[in-house]
C-alpha cells in the first residue's frame, strides 16, 4: 500500500535485543508462573484446541455491541461445551484452563461457577440426587439470584419475599416492592430457565431470615417466561458486555417445599422450622472466590504489563542529541516508573493468592472429622484477611491497568491495544463480591476485634497474618544509609509497623470508618509484600531468585513511596529517609531495566491471549495495527453507506 | 409489571430532604457556573432545540458498535448542520452549547474545530478567500493530518515527504515508511474530502522541516479515494466511537505549489524558501486549546459527580442499628472522602480554567500592535503553565470519575449510570494534545530555566504564575492548632513551598525526569489551588462564597492529605500538622455534607445532559433504571433469537 517499507524494521530489532540482557532464563521464570513441564504441555494441548476452533478462536469482541456479543457468546458457549465433551475435558481445573483462553465471560458461566456447586453445597442428599444430574448435563441451566436493585453488598436487607402455605405445602414468592426486584445476576436475563433465588422466609407471618430457593424461570421445552415471572436483561455495562445480567420480579409464583435448598436450613411440611447450624462454614467458599480474584487482578495485570512493557521497548519517540536515533520508550524514567512496580504488583498478585491459597488448604487439610476452635480463627484470619487483598490488590491492579494504558499513548486508547477491554473487563472485580468500602470495613473491624482481645495463635505457618500486632509501635525505621532500605527485613518491619500505628489509630478513632479503612489496607499491603518475599524465597533457581528480589526490593520502596505520608507517621521514617526511599526507586528501575522484557515474557502469555497488536511478542507492532485496521468492519466499503445518506446532502447543500 | 410498590417511594424523598438543608440557594450558584440569567435563557432556548429534535435527542448511544455509532454520529452531524441553519445560529460560543448538548463528538468536529482554524490562521490572503467559503459551506470537509502510525507527541520525527517537482510547480506527496502513514486523525477515514497534511518539506532534496499541506484525499463527487491515496478507520477505540478516527498512506500524490499553507512559510514557484517569522504564535493556540481542555475536564468531572453525589443520597445500605431505618450512602465517611473533595475538584477546574482564559485574553489585548518581550514572557509562562495544569487535571478528573463510578458499585457498572460513557470518553484528554508525561517536561523544564535565569516581571496579573520562587524554602508550616491549617494563605503558602522544593530537587538532579515531573506537578497544584482561591474571593453572594471557602479548604486539606509525604519534605509539616491534615479533611466532610446536593445541583446539569438512571434530579432512580432495561434492544423478544440456534441444542443434548 505504501510505496516502500521502512529500510530496517526497527520495533521487531529493538524488542529482540532486550531480550539478550536478562540476567536469568525466561524459561525459568515461565516455570515458576505455570508450574511443572508436564503442566505447562497439557495447557499447551488446551490452548491448541482453543485455537484450532472456528468459533472459540474468534478475537472480535471489539467490534460488538452487548446484543451482539450476547449473541456470539452464546455461540461461544455452545463451541465451548462441546469442546468439552469431545476432548473429554472433565477435570474443573483444566475446564477452568480452556475458559481462561476463550478469553470471554460467557453466559453459563454462573451456571458452572456458582449455581451447581450452590447446588452441591446447599441441597440435601436427596435433593441433589434429583437436581444434580440435570444440572450438570445441562437439562437445566441457572442462574444465582441474591442482589436485588436496591440492596447489593447488604444481603440482610433483601426484601423478595416466600411465604409458605401449608395447605399446598408450596412457597409463594414475590418482589413486594420496586427495589426488590432481582438485578444484576449473570445469565438470569436470557439464558437460564432456573435459578437459586434469596429470598426471606416468612411461616405464618414469622420472619425467618434469608433463605435459597431453587426456582424455574423459564419453561425447558418453549424457553418463555413462566407466569408470574418477569424477566430481562438489564442492558449494556461498561464491561461484561457478552453476559445477559438479568433483572427478575416475581408475582405470586408458587414452588414446591422442598425446592428449598434444605442441606442446613429446614422447612417440614408442617411449616415448622429448624435452625441450620453455625455458619462458619459460609467462610470456607468465600475465602476461595476471594483468593481466586486475585489470581484473576494478576492475570490481568499482567497481560496489561506485557503489552505496555512490550510495546514501549518497541516504540520510540524523542532524540536525545541531533543525529542521535530516537529513544525507546522504555528508556525514559518516567516510564519505567510507571510499568516496573506495576511488574511487581502483577507478581506479588501472583504470589499472594498463591501463598494464601497453600495456607487456606493446608487448614482445610487440618478439618478433617474435629473442627477444633484454633483451626476456626486461623480460618477467620484467612476470610478477613482474604477480604483486605481482595479489596486492596482490585483498586490497585485496575488502575495499574489504567495507568499502563495511558501510559501506550494514543495507541493505547485504541482497542487494537486490548488494553481498553483488559480494563473493562476487569474493574467488575472491584465491585463484584464485595465492594472495597464493605471488605476493609469487615477486615478493619476483625483486626480491631484481635487487637482488643488477643488470642494467642499456634504459629505453625510461614504466613503470620497477625504477626504485626507483637511489633514495637514506638520503634523508628534503622536504615543509617539508602541502601539498607532495600533489605527485606528493613522493609517487611516498616509495613508492619505502619499496619499496627494504623490499627491503633482506627482504635482511638472508633467512629471513623477512614481510620479503619487505613488500617484494612496498610495491614493488606503488609501480608502482600511477606506473600510476595514468601513467594521469592522458594524460587530455585538463583538467578531468577535474584531478579525476582530486585524486583521485591522495587515494588515494596515502590509501595513506601506512594503512602510516604503514613510511613511518616510520627517520624517512623525520618525525613532523610523519606528522600532516601525516593532516591532508591530510582535506582531500582536502572537495575531492573535489563531485565524487564524478560519479566514479563515470564508471565508466559501467548499473542492468542493477549489479543493486542501493541504487544506482540515479536516486536511487529505497526504491521499488525495496520492489518487489524484493515479488517475493521467500517474498511468494508471504501465509500461508507452512512455517506449517500447523511454526507452527501451535507456536502452538496452549499450551507 | 410487581405486584405492589413500595409504601413509600424513598428515594426521591431522600433527595428532596437534601434540599432544604443548605447554606446557600442553589440558583446563586448556578449563577456563578453558568453566567447572566440572560445567557442562561438563550442556552435553555438553545437545549430545547436539541431536546425537540428527533435525531439530536437521541441517547442510546451505549447500545451501538463502533460501525453503528459512526453511522449514527453522520446523522447527529447532518442534523446539526440543520439546526443550526434554521436557527440562524453562527455565533462560535453558542455553536459550542449547542455541540455540548448533543453529548456525542461528531464526524465533522475536527472540521469545525482544527480543519477550519488552520485555513484560517495558516493561509495567505488569496488561499483564504479560495478555500475558506467552500470549507465554511461543507463544500470540502477537512481532517487535521499530523500524527503518524510511529509518531505522536513528537512532531519533529514526522516522516511523510512532500518533494517539491519545479517543473510542474506541484509537490510529491509520499508516506515513504510504514510508521508514516498518518494515523489517529479524527474524520480522516470516512468522512473528510480534504486534509491539512503535516509532511517534511524537500526542496532540491534539502530538508526544510516539517510544513503543512491542503490535501485533496477522496472525490468530491463520488467521495471515492483518490488514486495515491489509501484511506481507512483504524478501528474501536475505548471512547470516542462515533468518529472515524483514520489513517491515510499516501504514494506519489501531486498537489499545486499553491497548496502549501502560505501564511508564514513560502515556497516561490522556482522552489525558493522564505522562512517564516518567529514562531511564538504558536502558542496562542494552544495556551487556548489546553485551557478549554480544563473545561472539558470540569464539565466531565462535573457530570459524574452529580451523579455520584445523588445516587449516594437517594441510596440507602445497611442499618446504625436493630428497627432502624437504613443509612444513605452519602452518610458513609468513605463515601464522603471520595466524592466531596472531587466535588472541590470541578469548582477547582472551574475557576482554573476561567481564571487562566480570563488572564491570556488580557495578554493577548494587550499585545495590540507591537509585542514587548514582557508579553510573550507572559504569554510563555502561561503556555507552560496551561501545560502543566492540563496534565495535572486531566489526570486528576480522569481518576476521581473513576473513582466515583467504582463508589456506585454495580449501578456504576452499569451503563445506565452513564457513568462507563462519561469515563471512557474523557480519558482520552488525557493523551490527546500532549500526554502528561510529554507535557510535565515541558513544564518542568520552563521553571528550571526560570529558577536557573530569573526575569522580573511585572506583577499587574492577581494570578502570580511564578510567585512561588520568591518564597523561603527553607520555612516551615507556621499552623499551631489544627484549625489553622484551613487558613486561606497557610494552605496556598503550603503548595508554594511544596512547589519550589520540588523544583529546587529537581534542579539538584537534572538527570532525573522523575523530579522535573514532581515539579511540574507541584506547581500546577499550586495554580489550581490559587485559582480555585481567586474565584471564590470573586463570589459576590456571601452564603455561597461561605459555602465555597469551607469546599476550598477541604479541596486543599485533600489535596495535602493526597501528597503528605511531600508536604512533609524536610519536615515543613511537622509529624503532628501532617495527622491534623487528616483531622481536618475529616472534620471537613461534615461541615460540607449538608450542602453536597446544592453544590452539584449548582452545576446545572439537566437530565437529558447526565443521562443517567441514578443521577436524575428527582431521585426516581429505580424506575428509571427499570424503564431504561426494558428498552434495551436484548429485551425486544422475550425469547432471544440465539436460544434456538445455540442454546437449545446445549440444553436438550444431555451431555
Amino acid at each position: 500500500m505504501t510505496s516502500t517499507l521502512p529500510p530496517a524494521d526497527l520495533a521487531p530489532e529493538l524488542l529482540k535485543k532486550e531480550r539478550s540482557t536478562a540476567t536469568f532464563e525466561v524459561q525459568s521464570c515461565i516455570d515458576l508462573v505455570h508450574g511443572s513441564r508436564q503442566h505447562q504441555a497439557r495447557r499447551k494441548q488446551l490452548f491448541d484446541l482453543v485455537v484450532a476452533d472456528p468459533v472459540l478462536s474468534d478475537r472480535e469482541m471489539n467490534s460488538r455491541n452487548h446484543h451482539e456479543r450476547y449473541t456470539k457468546a452464546l455461540e461461544k458457549a455452545h463451541a465451548f461445551i462441546q469442546l468439552l465433551k469431545k476432548n473429554n475435558i472433565t477435570d474443573q481445573s483444566e475446564t477452568t484452563i480452556v475458559y481462561q483462553f476463550v478469553g470471554e465471560p460467557l453466559p453459563i458461566d454462573v451456571h458452572r461457577a456458582m449455581f451447581v456447586p450452590t447446588l452441591e453445597t446447599q441441597m440435601d442428599d436427596e435433593q441433589r440426587a434429583y437436581w444434580l444430574p440435570k444440572a450438570e448435563s445441562f437439562e437445566i441451566t441457572g442462574a444465582y439470584a441474591q442482589t436485588e436493585l436496591g440492596h447489593g453488598s447488604n444481603v440482610q436487607g433483601i426484601e423478595t419475599t416466600a411465604h409458605y402455605d401449608v395447605k399446598t405445602q408450596e412457597f409463594i414468592l414475590n418482589s413486594p416492592t420496586l427495589t426488590s426486584r432481582k438485578w444484576w445476576p449473570g445469565g438470569l436475563g436470557k439464558t437460564a430457565n432456573h435459578c437459586v433465588l434469596h429470598a426471606r422466609l416468612f411461616l405464618n407471618g414469622k420472619d425467618h431470615g434469608i433463605q435459597a430457593f431453587l426456582v424455574p424461570i423459564r419453561d425447558t421445552k418453549t424457553h418463555e417466561s413462566l407466569p408470574g415471572v418477569t424477566l430481562g436483561d438489564i442492558g449494556p455495562k461498561i464491561g461484561f458486555q457478552s453476559i445477559d445480567n438479568g433483572f427478575c420480579a416475581l408475582n405470586n409464583v408458587r414452588i414446591p417445599r422442598r425446592n428449598m435448598l434444605m442441606r442446613f436450613a429446614k422447612v417440614a411440611p408442617d411449616g415448622s422450622f429448624s435452625k441450620p447450624p453455625m455458619d462458619k462454614l459460609v467462610y470456607f467458599t468465600m475465602v476461595k472466590v476471594r483468593v481466586y480474584i486475585v489470581f484473576v487482578a494478576f492475570r490481568s495485570l499482567a497481560a496489561a504489563a506485557t503489552i505496555g512493557t512490550r510495546f514501549s521497548a518497541a516504540r520510540v519517540q524523542g532524540t536525545t542529541g541531533k543525529g542521535k536515533p530516537e529513544n525507546q520508550v522504555l528508556n525514559y524514567e518516567n516510564q519505567q516508573l510507571t510499568l516496573f512496580p506495576l511488574i511487581g504488583l502483577a507478581y506479588a498478585c501472583l504470589f499472594s493468592s498463591r501463598v494464601m491459597d497453600a495456607l487456606y488448604n493446608k487448614v482445610i487439610s487440618q478439618l478433617d472429622g474435629d473442627i477444633e476452635m484454633e483451626h476456626l480463627y486461623l480460618l477467620s484470619q484467612l476470610h478477613a484477611s482474604a477480604s483486605g487483598l481482595k479489596a486492596l490488590l482490585t483498586e490497585e491492579a485496575a488502575n495499574g491497568i489504567e495507568r499502563i494504558r495511558r501510559a501506550c499513548g494514543g495507541h493505547g486508547y485504541s482497542a487494537a491495544s486490548n488494553l481498553p477491554y483488559i480494563f473493562q473487563e476487569f474493574i467488575g472485580a472491584c465491585t463484584y463480591e464485595g465492594t472495597k468500602d464493605v471488605l476493609v470495613q469487615q477486615h478493619g473491624a476483625f483486626l480491631l476485634k484481635c487487637l482488643r482481645n488477643p488470642v494467642p495463635v499456634s504459629n505453625s505457618t510461614s504466613l503470620d497474618l497477625l504477626g504485626f500486632l507483637q511489633v514495637d509501635a514506638n520503634s523508628t525505621c534503622p536504615a543509617t544509609r539508602p541502601e539498607q532500605l532495600r533489605d527485606p527485613e528493613i522493609l517487611l518491619a516498616a509495613f508492619k509497623v505502619r499496619a499496627l500505628k494504623a490499627l491503633l489509630r482506627a482504635d482511638a478513632n472508633k467512629k471513623s470508618l477512614h481510620f479503619v479503612t487505613q488500617a484494612s489496607l496498610a495491614h493488606a499491603d503488609s501480608i502482600v509484600l511477606s506473600c510476595f518475599y514468601d513467594g521469592i524465597l522458594n524460587v530455585q533457581d538463583p538467578k531468577l531468585r535474584g531478579a525476582s528480589l530486585q524486583l521485591f526490593q522495587l515494588y515494596g520502596l515502590w509501595r513506601i513511596q506512594a503512602n510516604l505520608g503514613e510511613f511518616r507517621f510520627d517520624n517512623y521514617l525520618s525525613a532523610a529517609q523519606g528522600e532516601w526511599v525516593q532516591d532508591e526507586v530510582l535506582a531500582l528501575l536502572k537495575v531492573v531495566r535489563p531485565n524487564a522484557i524478560t519479566l514479563v515474557d515470564g508471565f508466559g502469555f501467548t499473542d492468542f491471549e493477549l489479543n493486542s497488536a501493541i504487544g506482540r511478542y515479536d516486536g511487529d507492532i505497526y504491521r499488525a495495527l495496520i492489518d487489524r485496521a484493515s479488517k475493521d468492519p467500517l474498511n468494508k466499503t471504501d465509500v461508507v453507506p452512512g455517506y449517500h445518506q447523511y454526507l452527501k446532502p451535507l456536502l452538496s447543500a452549499k450551507l
